[in-house]
């Protein structure tokens, strides 16, 4: 019998899963498709921004030195947006315009209509407009040539505006990377679709990872295949680590005899990062490596599969798109009262917050088992208890793996 | 010459908007695609979870009153998850069981295979349990009947695994409002096709709108036609009308004379909430509802779009979804000097934030210009100044809407 050769702490595992992660592959993405994505070039303004100097309101276009309360101007053109004048501005004269129209040649200043008699053939000014009054300059927001948006930079609506008001219909990110979530277990069935049979569950991780990778940014799909049937099960491995970046399995990574992924793996040319983390809840946690992809086998136990999934393969995916900003917050928390552990390893155990005068106090969700799937719904935070003492006294403060951050932005 | 006929303020026009927003129609959603949704029923189990009475480890079932360190039993059936064993545990008997294995008849612990002499036809028992070691007993984590998420609550991946493991193949969520944005404008070129000529601009607006409502959740497309030509924009605003929840426009509802927007809906029976709100940047907001379909009419000036955007068509998609616990953070900041505001409106000023001893520290990025789009990308918060004063000194507290939410969480 095969026992786990050798456990590491969780901060190891952490550092080798980031060590051992490359970045996505570069793709030029459409402009409308990199939301959420990360710039991997210096990106630089085409042109200057406005392009041109142009109008600011609906009005009309005049030389402010023939201002004056009373005068009347003659319109002698127009400029709506898109559409330049023509003609320009002599003395006494005026072209009507329109918010983003450009400037005419000989005006200096646009009056808005609301400071005029109206729209018409002729209008009267009634406010005098100073220089340079509701004109854009050409090139206010940005200039030709310099640097708009930095390499590492996060993909908001802001970033698409102005990339966009560059011309950029695609942008040099790191792509989504591509999960495949095996699920692995005669004994699932798929929700909805009938009632189980004597000892049958239905499946639940794979459509938590999917979710999970999901939240992360990631593309991910599910796949199935019985983890007892070693071909079928060598042939859907294989297919997943040839069209994923990350492959993620549930359970087959323990020590029992039925344990058929992890041998299945190493056949097929995965490298064993390492296998068995010191933590509760999580321990036969499985990573490794082949070629550009990367394979996580978390525990079966649909508690430890979601809470390996936040450790460790999130971060993974996050450093992947250049994410890092986008981290779980961590925060430091206490309890009310005197907290045990009594695993031996480190217990990432579930909690929800409440912001009180002393901070922020975290409270067990109750029942800790592995199994609880109903436990991580009421979670707010994995608050991290040990290993290095048999647990934390009331009032001690631990550190804490924000998991809902509308409780501590609220 | 129209002019506005009542300009509204802030606060008012907010509480029109989500006074005026139904929620959306509820949909049973398929469990892979609820990530993000609300759920507009209670959900009850249909199952224990777990159904029945399973192992939590590898390794053997056995009756605890045979339990003895160095007593051999004999191996007499197995029990792998998914199929029970068809034999019960007599004395000095055993089965073989796996993680998520029934628990055979007569057994009433299980050891694991670490505290044995191994896998085999017999093992010799190292380590005596307890009655009800490694058992997860049925309906532990849910019992049949029991509500196990209410109404409103937020699916993440954590409901999701909680409604697998019942086996609710779809859930009756609100579902994702369907938004059109419509992109007006002859002046307007699609990045990344050509090169501008002289008056053009690249269209910036509608991809920004577009990446602000995916943010929001939202399902979200874009749709162009030239706002100067009266009969193409109204069938363009009428098939919009038609098919989205809420219909976005930028541009075209000034008081100018080429603005056929707003008249061009007021025509297509679209009833107008209210024109006009009194604070900047973005007073000439158009706010309209025809039957369940919202219109929002936002200023051209990409800067106006995009804060008009988050004060007032976010929180309403966000209404929609049922989604208010995921509104914009609300902080309270300072500034290091007098900040002015001679507008005689309210002012969302554009700010970065930088934590202190004394709190939030704001300071404007700047020049505040409606067309300043890279204003956008250095901003934060948005800090609320005024109406009711012409600023706000030194150290005085004023209300943020933190748009970066990774800065107040860092």
């Amino acid at each position: 019998m095969q026992l786990f050769e050798k456990l590491i702490e969780y901060p190891e595992a952490e550092r080798l899963v980031l060590e051992r992660t490359p970045r996505a592959p570069v793709e030029e993405t459409p402009l409308g498709d990199a939301l959420g994505l990360v710039l991997a070039e210096d990106l630089s303004a085409t042109v200057d921004s406005p392009p041109f100097d142009n109008s600011a309101v609906d009005g009309y276009a005049i030389r402010s030195a023939d201002a004056e309360a009373g005068r009347v101007f003659k319109v002698v053109d127009e400029a709506p947006a898109g559409r330049p004048a023509t003609k320009s501005v002599g003395e006494g004269e005026t072209i009507k315009i329109f918010t983003g129209g450009v400037i005419p040649e000989g005006a200096d200043a646009v009056v808005m209509v609301e400071n005029t008699s109206g729209w018409g053939e002729e209008f009267e000014l009634k406010k005098v407009p100073e220089p340079g009054n509701n004109i854009r300059d050409a090139g206010q927001d940005t200039r030709r040539g310099e640097v708009i948006l930095r390499a590492g930079t996060g993909i908001g609506a802001p970033e698409i505006a102005l990339a966009a008001t560059q011309g950029y219909g695609a942008l040099p990110v790191y792509r989504r990377p591509k999960v495949v979530v095996l699920s692995t277990g005669t004994e699932l069935v798929e929700p909805g679709t009938r009632e189980l049979s004597p000892g049958e569950i239905f499946d639940s991780n794979s459509f938590a990872i999917v979710a999970q990778a999901r939240e992360a940014g990631a593309e991910a799909r599910r796949t199935h295949a019985a983890s007892d049937e070693a071909e079928v099960l060598r042939a859907a491995l294989e297919d997943a680590l040839q069209s994923a970046d990350v492959v993620v399995t549930s359970g087959g990574v323990s020590v029992g005899e039925k344990d058929l992924v992890k041998s299945t793996l190493l056949d097929l040319g995965v490298e064993q990062v390492f296998w068995g983390v010191k933590f509760k809840p999580g321990k036969p946690l499985f990573y490794g490596a082949r070629s550009e992809t990367r394979f996580f086998g978390l525990p079966g136990n649909p508690v430890s599969a979601m809470v390996c999934f936040d450790l460790f393969v999130r971060p993974a995916l996050m450093r992947m798109m250049g994410r890092e900003d986008k981290k779980r917050p961590r925060i430091r928390v206490y309890f009310e009262e005197d907290v045990t552990n009594t695993f031996g390893r480190m217990h990432a155990m579930r909690v929800s917050l409440k912001r009180t005068e002393k901070g922020w106090r975290a409270e067990s969700v109750g029942a800790q088992g592995s199994g609880l799937v109903s436990s991580l719904t009421k979670a707010d935070a994995l608050a991290l208890i040990g290993p290095e003492s048999e647990g934390v006294r009331a009032g001690e403060l631990v550190e804490a793996i924000v998991l809902r951050e509308e409780v501590v932005l609220g």
